[in-house]
């Protein structure tokens, strides 16, 4: 390598490090809101993170850095690059240039669209009324189809808004996978439904669970699930999520009901798969945007492994109940089969956040099909509520009674928010294909969960998932951690296995 | 005014608007630091403090904050501004003016040896060898001295490093006020010494007061005393602090013994003095340089007179006493005069920090007169050890058996602040000075808090000190408040009286 392509490669570093500072105290006021500030000091902390983004998007799109990249990216320049300067310029690179192609005006329009738009569909919501909705929807359809123009696109408008959540995935290989995940779910469900079995939640909504015994014991098992509390803590909040600093520094958060023995727990599972992806990561990429998960739905696959295929298995609450039982008294006659089919009851709801493990992906589908055709123009935005009602009664065998239940429930969209919904199910997918790969590698690996260890797994996501960060894209990590790309049918296989024995029911 | 002036307020404005977001973002920063960070954060959080003082220090010093200065400071423009923009122009004009007498050199040099200088202080501390820390406190004193010569001074070079502190003060109105101070107290020491009484104290560190008992008794006289929770908190710290956003977002934080009944409550109030000027400043002052204390002296003042002037008074443990008997029942036998005669006890001891109030300020007198001497150049490095211990000797009747307890227990001094420590003595003199116009209007002031009604000097403080912020410096305040500038006698007067009464002695 050439000095100046040395020097070059440095200062190129240094101005990513001091960005990527800003993101990470950025991460830690988004924390503090959720956690500790008081109550009035909202509108001045709005103000504080304004001011970070807007200076972390003046030195994004810096002439500084546009001649960084310029001069690294020229031919026999960057092939010459060490394998994580590469996969830096690539990574900034690609930020840069969706910033370069997006129009100033059309940013700004976004900022005041959606900050108008959240207000009003907090109220459309209160009052049950989609038209209320409408006309901020059909201008975040537009500025959205505007955007994907911008970004430009191969088949379809909505594979440049899934770029933003799923870098790599279009709508192309998305469909056929989903077509065949609802063609085997929707007869799963009903043969569950005509099992005529549901199982008894009754004592899981009982107690009161104090809530400093519901926050000891999740601390212990994200501890036993290898969640470094020296480099992250778990805090309470109203909405549960994870983020952090760097992988030096995490925080998870959940939320305690005393009359729910399991929400807690599942809820700190999930967001501990999500923190220990970050804590994984290479500490070598920290102070870069490397230094994160590589996309939504491969972060996703984290957090619901730990929720479901460890947190919600028969091997796990093997070990684990006893331990609620002493923790819980009230539970001591519960046996493990009781509590086992209770977790992984299955009814059709309206409302996704709170749907199980074999609904959930089918309130996705709903979203998904009309946001895709809303996008690519073949929806007009008056058509959601019927569409709506009609996909639910055809997936799930129910009907929302109004908009607070239908197509009003999410926040996504008032955030102008396309494309993200599906990085749920690919969560979910990879989730299933990942813990296929990891049983095939791991012979003993259910019979250590069934006696609380649960290291073998954690390092086996650090190793073959966790450790590259964002250097390699999530096509590239699922062929080489699975040998195949995106496969719906280890999901599939995982659900009819599972639920074919809790209900005595055959494919 | 003109339009075009009236532009370039608003645009200078909204650039100190910015640049106080960023000072706002450091504090939570700083606080989560000492809170609630995982341990292993603490790198990467110093790499995250130091980018965004770079920023803050290059968005100060721009081009285009020069030009907003020089075009708001010409002659016929600043008079016709309104008051708050004329005080922000002279606040941030101040700061602005500093950093260009400051050759970018002589700051790096700064930085550089405060670091290398803060790692051989904790050493030679720890060795009790003041030999060891005198190169680099002699590099320290030297870059004190052009740093005062680069700013410029009257009559002492010290006058240049005080005025970071308590802008406005000089050695010239320092010195007759502190020598009549020491002249005051060694005598009152004496007597104190002489009295033959020494009051009880082993119920105050009895216990164990479980922690929490403690934490909600240091809430509830918080609350009452007027600290807003709904714009504050109070955590936990190895070193109680308060800091904050705004006056809408304020931080205390107390540390607990559990075989300590009175230090945890003692340092809450003293925090919540410091905070509850910062919920008192006018809130339209917000996001500006003009929403803080004025001046350390006059913050200290705050901290000083809750913690000491109310928080050790007759008056307000007629109140709490029962109160805190009904927290902590194995203090029911004590009598009112027992405990206050026991948090009141004097008692001449090296460390500063647990100096009493007869004896704190001869502290700040050692070390006042030998950083001043040290900085004018009548007394050498290696001279101080000699020098502490005489004085020491001369004001406290005690002498140090090693640096340790001597000149290397303070921090200050490593992290290159001279000029500081005389803040400290201030605060305990404007304490008692404005306490006393308290007191003469508003008669019922001191029944008032011996029934718990500490809300009347809580608005008072709030009306006649907070409101302003920094709109008007130390000096204006005292003297606008108080009719007189700053006068010794009020807190020698009250401790006489106070001690007097306890150790039955007369002046």
């Amino acid at each position: 390598m050439q000095t100046s392509t040395a020097i070059s490669v440095q200062a190129f570093q240094a101005l990513v490090n001091e960005i990527h500072d800003i993101s990470a105290t950025q991460a830690i006021l988004g924390w503090d809101l959720e956690t500790y500030m008081p109550e009035q000091g909202g509108p001045l902390r709005a103000k504080q993170m304004a001011t970070l983004a807007k200076i972390s998007h003046n030195m994004m799109t810096s002439p500084e850095m546009a001649e960084h990249l310029r001069s690294l990216r020229q031919p026999g320049v960057l092939e010459k690059l060490d394998t994580m300067s590469q996969a830096l310029v690539r990574e900034v690179g690609r930020n840069f240039d969706k910033s370069q192609k997006t129009p100033i005006e059309l940013l700004q329009e976004i900022v005041e669209t959606t900050a108008e738009a959240h207000k009003t569909w907090v109220e459309a919501r209160a009052n049950k009324n989609f038209k209320q909705f409408e006309p901020v929807l059909r201008k975040i359809i537009s500025l959205n189809q505007r955007m994907a123009e911008a970004q430009g696109y191969g088949d379809s408008p909505y594979d440049a808004l899934l770029y933003d959540y799923e870098p790599g995935l279009t709508v192309k290989q998305l469909d056929p996978q989903f077509k065949q995940l609802k063609a085997d779910l929707v007869p799963l469900l009903k043969a569950i439904q005509n099992s005529g079995y549901t199982p008894q939640t009754d004592f899981l909504h009982q107690g009161p669970f104090p809530q400093n015994d519901q926050l000891a014991f999740s601390e212990q098992v994200l501890k036993d699930m290898g969640f470094d509390f020296a480099a992250g803590r778990l805090d309470l909040a109203p909405h549960p999520f994870s983020s952090g600093a760097s992988s030096m520094d995490v925080r998870l958060t959940t939320r305690v009901d005393v009359h729910d023995v399991f929400s807690a727990l599942s809820s700190s599972m999930h967001e501990g798969g999500h923190g220990m992806y970050e804590q994984g990561v290479n500490a070598a990429l920290n102070r870069t945007p490397l230094a994160e998960g590589t996309s939504l739905g491969i972060h996703e696959s984290q957090s619901r492994m730990w929720e479901n295929l460890v947190g919600r298995s028969k091997a796990f609450w093997s070990h684990y109940l006893p331990k609620l039982q002493a923790t819980f008294p009230s539970l001591k006659s519960v046996t493990l089969e009781q509590f086992y089919h209770a977790i992984n009851r299955v009814q059709p709801s309206f409302i996704r956040v709170e749907a199980d493990e074999v609904t959930y992906n089918l309130h996705i589908m709903v979203r998904y099909e009309i946001e895709k055709a809303l996008i690519e123009g073949t929806m007009k935005v008056d058509e959601v509520p019927e569409a709506w009602a009609a996909k639910m009664q055809e997936y799930l065998g129910i009907t929302p009674a109004n908009d607070a239940e239908g197509a009003l429930q999410d926040i996504h969209w008032s955030h102008g928010s396309f494309g993200y919904f599906p990085t749920y199910t690919l969560g979910n997918l990879y989730s299933a294909q990942f813990f296929n790969t990891a049983k095939q590698q791991n012979p003993a690996l259910e019979n250590d969960i069934a006696h609380g260890n649960l290291l073998t797994l954690k390092s086996w996501l650090n190793k073959e998932i966790h450790a590259v960060g964002k250097m390699e894209s999530a096509t590239t990590i699922v062929q080489r951690v699975t040998g195949e790309p995106l496969n719906a049918r280890y999901f599939v296989d995982y659900l009819w296995q599972k639920y074919g024995d809790i209900f005595n029911i055959q494919r």
